[in-house]
């Protein structure tokens, strides 16, 4: 039976069908739009118009002449109007990556634009990505993890960003994804931190988690470098990552037979590629009561990393000296800042012997029995440092003393690294941003 | 200035702006709704809602009871208005993987809300995905590729579809994405391609190639099994892969430091992290002159596959028999719906020896030398078959004597599978779904 439509009907039938061609009527629906329509009267707001569904490549506006970076200078920002703020979360409730701030920074690269385009700062929102995005088949993807502390001063600070960058561009050189300026992307996120600096916890015990993020979005299925890709950066207030033990410690397990990143891969760079891989044995370790993987390698049983971690021992070597050791960068295993910052700080401590050494579980095994081992722990952004306290080997269950050291090594490490990111001490490592 | 606006501007204004209230009058404005309407009125229509920016998870309103897997009888369809029908392209741009057809099938999962929900096909459409959703930063994705073939009756066939399904199952356990049923999956694929099957080329060079995707959604930054994740298949025309030399045959680059897949890795599933890894050295392999790069393991420099296909030989044998080798599933090697088929076509061939073996780089070289290498070749969906006529391998370039053979096993094996997916033979791998 035909429905009967009156002639308002007609009309408002007639406008959605046409809806496209009605763009100034468009731009007034909202009262909103004003303020921008005048603001962007003598600076056109770029537009990255989502690509035609079924088209070979897509083809937005070109507004910048080419060039080899982004460039802060070029950076747009548009505020999220009142009523698309969110509420803050309360500290004890925020957990890790759960919650996201109200702004993001976005990038776009195009090839045939001449690359990247303007840097946009805009409302958090959800992301546009045609079916086809090399990043969702190929895992052409990789990311960064860095951390805005809240001082004790009330300043914001970041941590050695530089090496953050450093790290984003090797990731991006052997993911096929364009380079740029690490220089150039700090002062954009910094922005965006200021924009949403209240989001920045008022505590020592939590922290703005910066989560830069460089994906592949050409949408063709060939294997290949994409011409099209998006740099995003996105904020979120975090605590602790694991829920560790009632000692403070967390538990690992070492499987011979589960291998993180091998000789000729990318163990070394940060790419989405070295995770989705160790979903299933982290998994079947919680099964069996651990909180985390310790990573190993080859026949001789390597320690590499644990979890999304790099690892560090303590024990007293054959001089009769206490020693931190961790493994070396031998390809296998990521670079990690708080890695090298430990090394850098220790190195500098008169009572302690740094050394970037291979160390094998059957070297763990016979240093725990001899009570030479003293403490183990993993060491990451997201993390800071993470005792551990147990170690499942093949049939055995090792413990490992970290938290029965009178003055432990892992607590001093955190120490400082926590008194320079909170601005207990005036330090390099710390930039001040607010 | 204020902007003087006529009364029907103000109409138009507030329809803008009160569209969400007037769904009645949205669903009249395409004349195909009609049809759907009283279709579901027995049934509503599902809301995936994207979930707000900034919530810890999301709650899209709960519409099927828990069960183990999604059921094409919950299939729901809404079909593209004609203004959204895209021009089909002319068979000599297919190239692959460019275009894309009218229509595409999405099938969410939420833990929460007791697992997969109902299937719906609807017009091609851009995702929308929350910046944090695990897919994008841990490669928790994985795909699958087979072919739809318009045969010499006109018919629609698909080729040995359940033996991707299994595949897929074993790519989403490994990767902690949810398991379904193949068969309800193959169901909802095949009413997308008849729905779509004016794409499916009227050719026997093209073809329509099928992707199924599952990526996880949830948007948080752990690195675990995500609790919801999103099934999508898209379909697109396509005919060559590569662009062969002119003798119609590949070269390919061997060298051994890159790595393809390790053990204890993810090399023989499906898995996005398999593919971003290879981009720099197939570009590497591009620079040197070489279509693709043959990925060989261990010190014995072992093939294993080249480019994103598996890896055939037909030699002499020490028995003076022609022989149709390929390396054995070990872990390392994707267990290929066309490997397969050829290894089981072939054993029919009385005057054929078959065998899955470890295959070295020096047993090609010493073949080669003593005159009974004749062929090799890559197979795979997306290639069908890929004669292979050069291989660089350190300082030396290879040549094979594939295109030389009067009558090479290459082509008959291609015959044979294109006979049977075009409908030129009965075939049990055959299937027709139109």
């Amino acid at each position: 039976m035909p429905i009967r439509r009156s002639k308002v009907q007609v009309l408002v039938k007639w406008i959605f069908e046409n809806q496209h061609k009605l763009q100034t009527v468009r731009y007034c629906s909202s009262s909103l739009r004003y303020k921008e329509l005048e603001d962007s009267a003598a600076q056109p707001q770029p537009e990255h118009v989502a690509p035609p569904a079924t088209a070979p490549s897509h083809k937005p506006r070109p507004h910048i002449t080419p060039e080899i970076s982004f460039k802060f200078d070029d950076l747009q920002v548009r505020l999220a109007a009142p009523y698309q703020l969110q509420p803050k979360p309360e500290a004890k409730e925020l957990g890790f990556g759960k919650y996201f701030t109200d702004h993001m920074l976005k990038i776009y690269y195009h090839k045939e634009l001449g690359g990247w385009q303007k840097p946009e700062i805009m409302p958090f929102e959800n992301l546009n990505i045609h079916p086809a995005a090399k990043a969702l088949h190929y895992a052409i993807q990789l990311f960064e993890g860095l951390k805005a502390y809240r001082g004790v001063d009330d300043k914001i600070r970041l941590f050695r960003p530089d090496l953050n960058m450093e790290r984003m561009n090797l990731a991006a050189q052997r993911s096929g994804l364009p380079m740029f300026d690490g220089e150039e992307l700090i002062k954009c996120f910094t922005r965006l931190v200021q924009i949403d600096q209240e989001w920045v916890p008022h505590s020592e015990t939590s922290t703005l988690y910066i989560r830069p993020t460089l994906i592949g979005i050409e949408p063709t299925f060939g294997i290949m470098a994409p011409e099209s890709a998006l740099l995003f950066v996105i904020l979120s207030p975090v605590s602790t990552y694991y829920k560790a033990s009632t000692d403070g410690a967390v538990s690992i397990f070492a499987d011979p037979n589960v291998v993180r990143a091998f000789p000729g891969g990318v163990g070394n760079r940060k790419v989405g590629s070295n995770y989705g891989p160790t979903i299933e044995a982290t998994a079947r370790a919680a099964k069996l009561g651990h909180h985390q993987v310790l990573w190993l390698f080859g026949p001789d049983h390597e320690l590499t990393e644990v979890g999304a971690m790099n690892i560090f021992m303590v024990y007293i070597n054959d001089q009769g000296e206490k020693q931190l050791s961790t493994p070396p960068l031998n390809g296998l295993i990521l670079p990690g800042v708080t890695r090298r910052s430990i090394i850098e700080l220790a190195s500098e401590w008169d009572d302690l012997t740094v050394k970037e050494e291979v160390i094998t579980m059957q070297r763990v095994i016979q240093l725990n029995k001899e009570g030479r081992l003293l403490e183990m722990f993993g060491a990451g952004t997201a993390v800071i440092i993470s005792p551990i306290s147990r170690v499942g080997f093949l049939e055995q269950d090792i413990s490992i003393p970290t938290m029965k050291q009178a003055q432990p090594v892992f607590q001093r490490v955190k120490d400082t690294l926590l008194a320079i990111q909170y601005g207990h001490m005036e330090h390099p490592y710390a930039k001040v941003i607010s």
